[in-house]
C-alpha cells in the first residue's frame, strides 16, 4: 500500500494476516529506500516492523501508551502514525525527528535519546493512570541492551514491588549497538535456549506426578521442590524473582504469536514481561550481516548493493585518533587501561581491545559503573581511560565528582561528541560537560585546535599525575594536518597564540578556532587587528597570558560550541572581576539557554548566530569608540 | 580490652572466641558512650561489629581491601584500626570523619559517602589486581539497601559477566534508612526464609532420586527438572542468574559461622555474593527498637534512658515546612503526587504518606528512577514533587537534563540539604546544584530568605506551569518568623529590596541573607550605605532589578553558600556584560574551588572566609576612591 495515505493506526485492526504481511514487506521497502537517501538507525527499525504492527493492533495509541526506550526504533511507528511523507527529511534540520518527539505527534508520548528510562517514564504514567482510576495500558519497549542502564534495573525493582499494571516489551535482539555483556546478557541467552523446551511442559507435568505425596518432615521440602518446578515452568526465574509475569521467549516476527501474547499480558494482573526476540536488520541483507557497526545507525547507502556513500575527508577521525594513540602509549606504559560503557565501535577502540584483550572492559549501557570502575583501577595506580560521548557523560555526574574528582584520582575521561553533534539531535547534542565540570574541584579540562594537538593532549592526559583530567574532543574528522611522530606533553593550563594582534583579543577553542582565524582574517582586510588565542586548557586557564590580556585592555570575545551559563565564557569573567579588571567588556558567544535541535552542524550555527560574520560583527561594534565610550562612560 | 590500645587488626588473629565476645561487647560499649556525646551513625556500626571482626581476622587489611559501601557503617573498622582514641572528634571540624577517608589511614581504600558505588570500585580495583596478576582479595561490603541502587546493579551485571574474583558481603539488616520496598527486597525476603530450610538438603537429594531415570524424548526435560532443584539447593537463584556463587543467608552476629563462611568464600573462584543477616542497632536497646529514624544517625543522647539531647529551636525543620505545604496543597489540588528515593523520613513525608498513601512513592535508594517516574507523572497533567537532597540530586543530573528539562516537564524539584551540611562532611555538601542546574534550559531555581516566603515558595512550585520549578531549602531549622496564613505565589524572577542603600548593593539569597543584614547594619554604623537584594530566584532573575542596580554604577557584592565557578555570582556577571555594565566591580563570595570538609557550618564558614566580617571589609574595599580609581583607570 501507499504508506503516504496512513493518517492514523486505525486501519490495522481491519487487516488480515495475508495484508499484514505485505504492509510489513512495504513497510521494509519504504525503509531501505529512504535510509539510502537520508541515512538513520536501519537495523533496528528492520527489526521491529511486526512488533510494531503487533502493539498498533492490540492496544489503541495514543490512549495507550507506547515509550519506545532510546527511541531509534520507532521509525515503524512513526510510519503508522502518519507520518511517512516526512521521511525525505529524517534526521534533517527543520525535518523528521529520530527519535520520538512529542510535538510531531500525539502518538509520541514520551521522548527519548539516552537509553533506558523507559520503565521509570512508564512506571510514571502508570502511576497517574492507577491514582485517575483509568484503564488505559502503559507499555515501554526496551532493548536487552538498555536493560542493563542502572535507571532501568531501579524501576524493574520497583515496578516489580508496586505489582502495577504494565506490559513491559522486552525486545531482544541479542545486542545493543555492540554485542551486549553483562551477566543479564547470558539470563536471555539461557531463556532463549529454554524457549526450545517449552513444548515439554506437558513432559514436565507428568514428572511431576511422579515425585511421591509426602507428609511431615518432609513435606516442606516437597513443597519447596514443586516451587522450584514452578520457576522452571515459567522459565524467567529472574524476571519471576523480580515480581515480573513473564512472558516468552516468543518470535518476533511471527504476527499471530505477538498479538495472542499480547492480547493474553492485556488480561494479566500486575507487571509482565514479554520477552521479543527479534532479529536486526531483518529483510535487509547488509544490515543482518552486519548488526553492530554501519547498520546500526548509518548514513546513506547504495540501495542495492549495501555500499556506502562515503565520506571525502582523509583525515582521522577523533575517536580513532584519541584511541590510537592511547593504544600506542599503552605499548610502553602497563597502567594504561580502556573503558566504554557499549561504544566501542563508535569510540574506535577495536585495535586497543584486540592488542591488550585483559586491559579493555566494555562494561555495556552503565556510565556509571563504568566512570567509578575507573576510579577503582585508578586508586591502584593504574591509568584508566574512559572513553564516553559528552552527552552520555551526563549519566555519570555524580560519579565524577563524588568518585573522581573528590577522591582525585587519575582518571583519563575522553570526552567523545563534544559541541553539536548533528542529526541525533537535542538529546545527543555535547554541549554541557564544560559547564557541568567546570565547577568540580581538581578537574582539568582541555580541547586541542587540530588532530596534531590531540594526540599530544593524549600524551598529556596519560603523564599528569594530579588527578582527573578530561579531553574533549568532536564528532567527525580532522583537519588533515599533519602529525608530529614524536608524543609531546603540554604544559597544565598553557594557551597558545595564535595570531598576534592590538584592537581585540578571541579567546576560543577546538572546533570553533577555525571560525575566529576566519574572522580574524576578514577583520584584518579591514584594516582591525584582532589577537587570536588557542585556549586549550579550559581549566586552569593560562592566568599569566589572562592577566596580560586585560591589562592591555582591549574587548574580548570568547567563543564555545557549549551553553554559555557557566561555561568557558563565564570562566573568563569570573577571572577579569576576581582580579577586578573591568576595562574590558567581555562578549560571550556559543550556545544560548536552549535546546538545539537535529540537523547539520553549519545550518545549527547559523540558526544561533554562531559562526565568522558574527564574531567580525561583534569585534566591530566593539572597537567603536563611541560604542565604547557609551558603555564605559562614567 | 582499652581500645584505643590498638594500633593494627592484626592482634584479632591471636583471640580465642571467648575473648572476641568480649571485645565485641567492649566495641558496642564504646560506641554507645561515645556517640552519646558526639552523635553518629551508631544503629549501622552496632549490627557490623561481629561482621567487621570476622573480615580483619580472616582477611589481610590493606592488602585485602575493604570497600564499605555508603561507608557511614565503618566506625568498628576504624577502631581496629587504630583510630579509637579520635573518636571523640567524630564528625567534628578536623576531627574524625564518619565515613572512610584515605588520609586517616591506609586501611582506608575507597572513600565513600554516597550510595552504591563500592561495586565497582570493587571491580575496578579486582581489574587492576587480575592486570598486575597480584593475589589479593577484594571484599565490598554493601547494604540491602544500597543494592538497589541503579550503579550497584549495573555492577553486578557487569561483575557476574567477567566472573572476577570478589566477596561481595551484602550485609542485609532489611532496612536502608527506611525500610526497603523494591523487587530485590522481597528476593531477599524469600533467601531468609529458605534459610530455615537448609537442613533439609538431605531430603531433598532423596527426594531427586525419586525422579525416574528417564531417557529419548523425556531426558532433556529431566535434566531441566535436574537443574531446576539445584537452584532449589543453592537458594539464591536470583544472583546465581547473575553469575554470582551465592553463600547464605547467615547469622551476621555468630563469629564461628561469619569465619566459616569467609574462608569458604576465599576459596571460591569467580564472584561470591555472602548474605549476611544482621540487626541494626545490635546490643543497645532503644537503637534496635527504632532502626529507622533517629537511630539510623543521631545526635548527642543519654546513655542510660537514650533520651537525645535536644535541639532548642521551635522554628519548624525546613523539610517540615515544606513537605507540610505540599500536604496542605494537594488536600485541594489532586495533582499532587509526592516521591522520595528512600528518604521518607529526612524528608518529613510521613505525614503526607499517610493522608495520601496513594499518592506517595518511596521508590528506594533509586533517585535516576524517582526523577524520572516524576516526569513521567508530569506528562499525565500530575504535579510531581520530587524530594531530594542536593548531594543526591547530583545522581540524577542526566534525568533532570533529558527528561524533565528537554521536554519541559511540570516537575516541582525540592532541593532538600542545599548548602554546607556539616557533620557529614565532603560528600554531602549541597553546594553544587545551582552550577550544574542553572545551565539547563527552562530551569527554574528559588531558595526562600524564611520559612514564611518558603512556604509561599511551595505554592509558587505547584501552581507554576512553565516547566521545572527548583525549591532550594537548607539542612536545620527555619528562622522563627511569624507565618502567614494565606499561601500567595510569588512571581517568578522577582527579587525583593530587604535594605535600602546607595554605596554598594548586596545580592544575595536563603541562608546567607542574615549575613547580608548583618554586614549592612555593620557598615551603617559606620556610615556606609549598603543595598541588600534578596535575589530568591537564581534563574530567572530579575533583569529588571538588576538593570537599575548596574545603572547606578555601585560595587556589587553577591553571596551565596555553594560552588562559586558557575554559581549566581557568575549569572550576575553574565547579565553585567551581556548588557555592556563595566562600571561596577561584582565580587563574588562563596565556597571556592575545593572540596569543604565535615564540621560545624558555622566553623567552616569561618574556614573559607565567608561571614559578614568579610561582607564589610569587601564593601569598604570597593568604595574607597582609590582604589576604585585603581581598577578603573583607563
Amino acid at each position: 500500500m501507499d504508506l503516504h495515505t496512513i493518517t492514523s493506526p486505525s486501519f490495522l485492526k481491519e487487516l488480515n494476516q495475508k495484508q499484514l504481511a505485505e504492509l510489513s514487506e512495504d513497510i521494509r521497502q519504504f525503509l531501505v529506500e529512504n535510509l539510502s537517501k537520508t541515512g538513520g538507525h536501519i537495523g533496528p527499525n528492520l527489526g521491529v516492523v511486526e512488533l510494531t504492527l503487533a502493539l498498533h493492533r492490540v492496544f489503541d495509541s495514543p490512549s495507550d501508551k507506547f515509550i519506545w526506550d532510546v527511541g531509534h526504533q520507532s521509525y515503524v511507528h512513526k510510519i503508522l502514525t502518519g507520518r511517512a511523507s516526512q521521511f525525505d527529511t529524517l534526521r534533517q534540520f527543520k525535518g523528521l525527528c529520530g527519535f520520538p518527539k512529542r510535538n510531531e505527534s500525539d502518538h509520541d508520548v514520551w521522548e527519548t535519546g539516552h537509553s533506558s528510562t523507559s520503565l521509570s517514564a512508564a512506571m510514571g504514567m502508570a502511576a497517574a493512570r492507577d491514582i485517575k482510576k483509568s484503564k488505559n495500558h502503559v507499555i515501554p519497549i526496551i532493548g536487552d541492551g538498555a536493560l542493563t542502564g542502572g535507571m532501568a534495573l531501579e524501576a524493574l525493582n520497583h515496578i516489580g514491588h508496586e505489582q502495577t499494571n504494565m506490559i513491559v516489551v522486552l525486545n531482544d535482539n541479542e545486542m545493543s549497538i555492540a554485542p551486549n555483556v553483562g551477566a543479564l546478557h547470558n539470563v536471555l541467552g539461557r531463556l532463549r535456549t529454554a524457549g526450545k523446551y517449552n513444548k515439554a511442559k506437558d513432559d514436565l507435568e507428568y514428572l511431576m506426578k511422579k515425585i511421591p505425596a509426602v507428609g511431615g518432615k518432609l513435606a516442606a521440602t516437597a513443597e519447596r521442590v514443586k516451587d522450584s518446578l514452578k520457576y522452571l515452568l515459567v522459565s524467567g526465574v529472574f524476571f519471576e524473582e523480580l515480581g515480573f509475569t513473564y512472558l516468552g521467549p516468543i518470535d518476533g516476527h511471527d504476527m499471530e504469536d505477538l498479538e495472542s501474547n499480547l492480547q493474553y499480558a492485556k488480561k494479566v494482573e500486575g507487571p509482565v514481561l514479554l520477552h521479543v526476540i527479534t532479529k536486526k536488520g531483518k529483510g535487509f541483507l547488509p544490515a543482518e550481516q552486519d548488526r553492530i557497526g554501519t547498520w546500526h545507525g548509518t548514513g546513506p547507502y547504495k540501495m542495492e548493493t549495501g555500499d556506502l556513500v562515503k565520506s571525502s575527508s582523509k583525515a582521522p577521525s577523533w575517536s580513532g585518533l584519541v584511541a590510537e594513540t592511547v593504544r600506542k602509549i599503552a605499548r610502553q606504559d602497563e597502567r594504561v587501561v580502556a573503558i566504554t560503557p557499549a561504544m566501542p565501535v563508535g569510540s574506535k577502540l577495536e585495535g586497543f581491545a584486540s592488542e591488550f584483550p585483559e586491559r579493555m572492559f566494555d562494561v555495556g549501557i552503565a556510565e556509571q559503573h563504568a566512570t567509578t570502575m575507573a576510579a577503582g583501577l585508578a586508586t591502584q595506580d593504574m591509568k584508566p581511560f574512559l572513553a564516553i560521548y559528552s552527552t552520555f557523560l551526563q549519566r555519570a555526574y555524580d560519579q565524577v565528582v563524588h568518585d573522581i574528582c573528590r577522591q582525585n584520582l587519575n582518571v583519563f575521561i575522553g570526552i567523545d561528541r563534544s559541541g553539536l553533534v548533528g542529526a541525533d539531535g537535542e538529546t545527543h547534542q555535547g554541549v554541557f560537560d564544560i559547564a557541568f565540570l567546570r565547577h568540580l574541584p581538581n578537574m582539568v579540562i582541555m580541547m586541542p585546535k587540530d588532530e596534531n594537538e590531540g594526540q599530544h593532549m593524549v600524551k598529556t592526559a596519560i603523564d599528569y599525575d594530579g588527578g582527573p583530567i578530561a579531553l574533549r574532543y568532536p564528532r567527525g574528522n580532522g583537519l588533515g594536518v599533519e602529525m608530529d611522530t614524536e608524543l609531546q606533553a603540554l604544559p597544565i593550563g598553557s594557551w597558545e597564540v595564535l595570531e598576534q594582534g592590538t584592537d581585540a583579543v578571541i579567546l576560543t577553542f577546538g572546533t570553533t578556532i577555525p571560525m575566529a582565524l576566519k574572522a580574524a582574517a576578514d577583520l584584518r582586510e579591514q584594516g582591525i587587528k584582532a589577537e587570536v588565542v588557542n585556549a586549550r586548557f579550559i581549566k586552569p586557564m593560562d592566568s599569566q597570558m589572562l592577566h596580560s590580556i586585560f591589562q592591555r585592555k582591549l574587548p574580548v570575545v570568547t567563543i564555545e560550541e557549549a551553553v554559555l551559563q557557566g561555561g568557558f565564557g563565564s570562566a573568563v569573567l569570573e577571572f577579569a572581576h576576581d582580579h577586578y579588571y573591568t576595562d574590558s567588556v567581555v562578549e560571550r558567544l556559543g550556545i544560548p539557554d536552549q535546546f538545539i535541535e537535529h540537523g547539520d552542524v553549519s545550518k545549527l550555527m547559523d540558526e544561533i548566530d554562531l559562526n565568522s560574520d558574527r564574531v567580525v560583527q561583534v569585534i566591530k561594534k566593539h572597537i567603536q569608540p563611541e560604542v565604547k565610550a557609551g558603555y564605559k562612560a562614567l
